[in-house]
């Protein structure tokens, strides 16, 4: 049975991981299109190089997500089709030029690349057109759409000769999207594989950050750990490591930002970092004190937005919208708030005025899967996003079902441009206890984020951390 | 004085360096065309966030090397300018809506940038046309040439309304280049330091390397350092971690053989990695045997690339040709070769027939500065590519400079299609011992590579590392 799997220790997927998909996918494209002929082939294109500017570096190479689904491909420059009636598969590889051995070592044979993948048929990409003009296909369906978080298009597969065939570029990519919201078996168990091993690594880095490290040696040892013993080259996003006020910047570690604080004592941390193996992700947050004890204030905060996610946890399953679990976390973070004297009034009321979008001004989560923001929130004939204060930075809005896998991230931040606008809005401000409001400021914040895969009854955590006041002060204490 | 620094231990480069840059590239330009009017601006374009697909996760944004050279900014989506009469500079930074402060912390205002970098003045982007218009140059100068490694192509600032200005696309890249080549002591400083953390790491990496540590255990070892100690948040190319057969791969690492092998009793282990600070590069190999013991035969190999490297260290100087210093060490290491019996005859004439790029199909090394491959090597007026086999791969051929920075990386390779093409080829097989030469299939490789500052009287080693095979040994002993 053919497996990827980076080292010895690590996660072995199987290929038919990615077969199971492919079949997923075919008999989707009928169900959705049932008029179709069985000649019609799903046409995808792999990912390419990409260099560092016009230099002969490259960034290392990670496949595309929709090829990686299909094909769970290694290499750049390929494509691959499927035929919709049999879900037969043709994988297309570069017919690489025999000196480039000197240089790549072993050059993959046809066969050899065949049973790497357990593809029905390997070609060189050189042969696509010879390919389709002898299986002369109804049509190609082509993967075009637009990610609804980065409002970036893909544009479907282009090689030369492509004109010569019909293509359709409509049916083929909500189909995929859908299919990748829904994890298969084979899927949750990589999920499992990664997520547990972005947990023990960022436990690993609660056992060395106390007050005197950099906020990147937090994250070097994050991705040590991750590529060390998980066998992860690459992370499913930047890494964010904000301790002190930089903890309330929700997407801190970027270019002008890149995590180059040292810590200092009574500082809180909040390290959102995920591992990527075999394309899949994870997406784990956890907020702790630097030096491993909990003040008053920071028990406070963190208690209300664990208290959401508690919540959360216990009510999600099939059935349930997410809309409503934002709302529930946000709600019972709030209350907490309010027990804890930073804001007063109806709770309902505050929610109801956007005050929870000053808090946690971004939504509860996201579906995950190959990317960290993965697809599929915001299909035709589903929830379209709120438009309300408060909800409106929602990244999914579905009613739940069994197989999603969804990131469960509230947050409290003490965001300076946030306070003000609420200083400045009697709407907001009525609700606040002005004085202990204004003490949290230069706070920074705390988001607690779980990986969570919806069941029928319940949902299942993925992310095993400390996640409790008492266990985050057991764990780091020597 | 205004620095960039990753953290508190790691080194302050001072922005001065970048202006010191562009003061000598403005009285170059000026050099180089003395009609030039004084008004005239170097115009150059900085990098931007390269998303990876359609999704909305971006790779880790690294500055593109010329605007890196000159204004040292961290920052995506920047342009700068440099008046060529008075080297006067202006940056040019995208002006980001009030709301992303939410997401990305403190948004710097004008004047925080301008003493960020030290620049004579800071616009935003938005407002590039209107700064020119008022400026009224002569001519925009854009950076616009053909990278000599990658074939890619720069293609120069390209910004809506500069069709109204007159622009010049010939003068700025070969003085920039030129510029490039000749490391100034600002420079050399950060070269020195990115070349020590490297030599640390690569260090570490020896120490905990053994039968049964995977090639990608090593690499997170040297990222870990890399990151954790020295601040390098980038390498400056992608890993090597070669072992056993894979050590004569020589761009093993890549997304198809991505240092996924356990390495076993025997081993010889090829690690070729650098890390990158401030833009900065180093490029280190070390070779040595993964159970700390050289064997009779891995002795031999290895001694013969070192007396190579021994050879040019002690020749290259100013004023020498780097084409020689290939030879001198390609003459020394198969005079090596000859006294272990693997080859016969007259070495001079091997060299001739070409059996030096049997054992080392590429060059002796090349320039080191923003890029590991760095620019500067085939610019007008200076000897070409040369065109014999052995010396067709030099990635430079130019006479040396005091202040040119170059990789010294002599190898000696078991490549089963390269050898099989020698034991084909009479001219080349007269010269093999055939018997001993095919006891080294699979035996792998050793390369042994430098980074090496050229002065008007030697040469100075930035790369810190055990050479010898006693001091391997020595130092791999637990």
């Amino acid at each position: 049975m053919a497996t990827y799997q980076m080292g010895p220790d690590t996660y072995a997927v199987p290929m038919t991981l990615f077969r199971d998909n492919r079949i997923r996918v075919a008999k989707a494209v009928k169900d959705a299109q049932p008029s179709l002929d069985d000649s019609a082939y799903i046409v995808l294109q792999g990912g390419v190089d990409v260099p560092f500017n016009d230099t002969d570096v490259d960034h290392i190479f990670r496949q595309e997500s929709f090829f990686q689904y299909l094909f769970g491909v290694k290499e750049p420059g390929c494509y691959g089709a499927v035929q919709v009636g049999t879900g037969k598969s043709v994988l297309f590889v570069p017919r690489l030029p025999e000196e480039y051995g000197v240089w790549m070592g072993h050059l993959h044979s046809l066969e050899e690349y065949k049973i790497m993948y357990e593809v029905d048929e390997v070609k060189y990409v050189e042969d696509i057109v010879g390919f389709f003009t002898k299986a002369n296909p109804s049509v190609l369906l082509l993967n075009c759409g637009t990610n609804s978080d980065s409002g970036l298009s893909c544009h479907g597969a282009k090689f030369d000769g492509i004109e010569g065939f019909k293509t359709n570029n409509n049916i083929l990519y909500p189909v995929l999207c859908e299919c990748r919201v829904i994890k298969s078996p084979g899927e949750i168990e990589v999920l499992r594989y990664v997520a547990k091993v972005s947990s023990d690594a960022h436990k690993k880095v609660m056992k060395m950050v106390k007050p005197g490290v950099t906020e990147y040696q937090a994250e070097s040892e994050f991705l040590h750990h991750s590529y060390s013993v998980g066998g992860c080259r690459h992370t499913s996003y930047t890494c964010i490591c904000g301790t002190g006020i930089n903890s309330s910047v929700i997407h801190y570690g970027h270019a002008s930002a890149p995590n180059s604080r040292e810590i200092i004592n009574g500082d809180m941390c909040l390290f959102d970092m995920g591992a990527n193996y075999a394309g899949y992700a994870a997406d784990i947050t956890c907020s702790f004190p630097a030096n491993g004890k909990f003040t008053d204030k920071q028990k406070l905060i963190y208690n209300a937005v664990l208290a959401g996610r508690d919540a959360v946890l216990e009510t999600a399953k099939e059935g349930e919208s997410w809309v409503d679990m934002h709302k529930l976390a946000n709600k019972v973070m709030l209350t907490k708030l309010k027990e804890g004297g930073i804001v007063k009034g109806d709770v309902d009321e505050m929610i109801a005025k956007g005050l929870n979008g000053i808090f946690q001004p971004h939504g509860l989560g996201h579906l995950i899967g190959l990317d960290v923001h993965d697809v599929g929130s915001y299909l035709e004939g589903h929830p379209k996003k709120p438009v309300e204060a408060g909800l409106n930075n929602l990244r999914f809005a579905r009613i739940l079902k069994a197989g999603m896998y969804v990131s469960v991230e509230p947050g409290c931040y003490f965001i300076d441009i946030l306070m003000d606008k609420a200083l400045a809005d009697p709407e907001l401000s009525q609700f606040l206890n002005i004085p202990v409001f204004e003490s949290f400021r230069n706070f920074g914040g705390v988001r607690i984020e779980d990986d969570v895969l919806i069941t029928e009854n319940g949902c299942e955590n993925f992310a095993i951390v400390p996640r409790t006041v008492q266990e985050i002060e057991d764990y780091m204490r020597v």
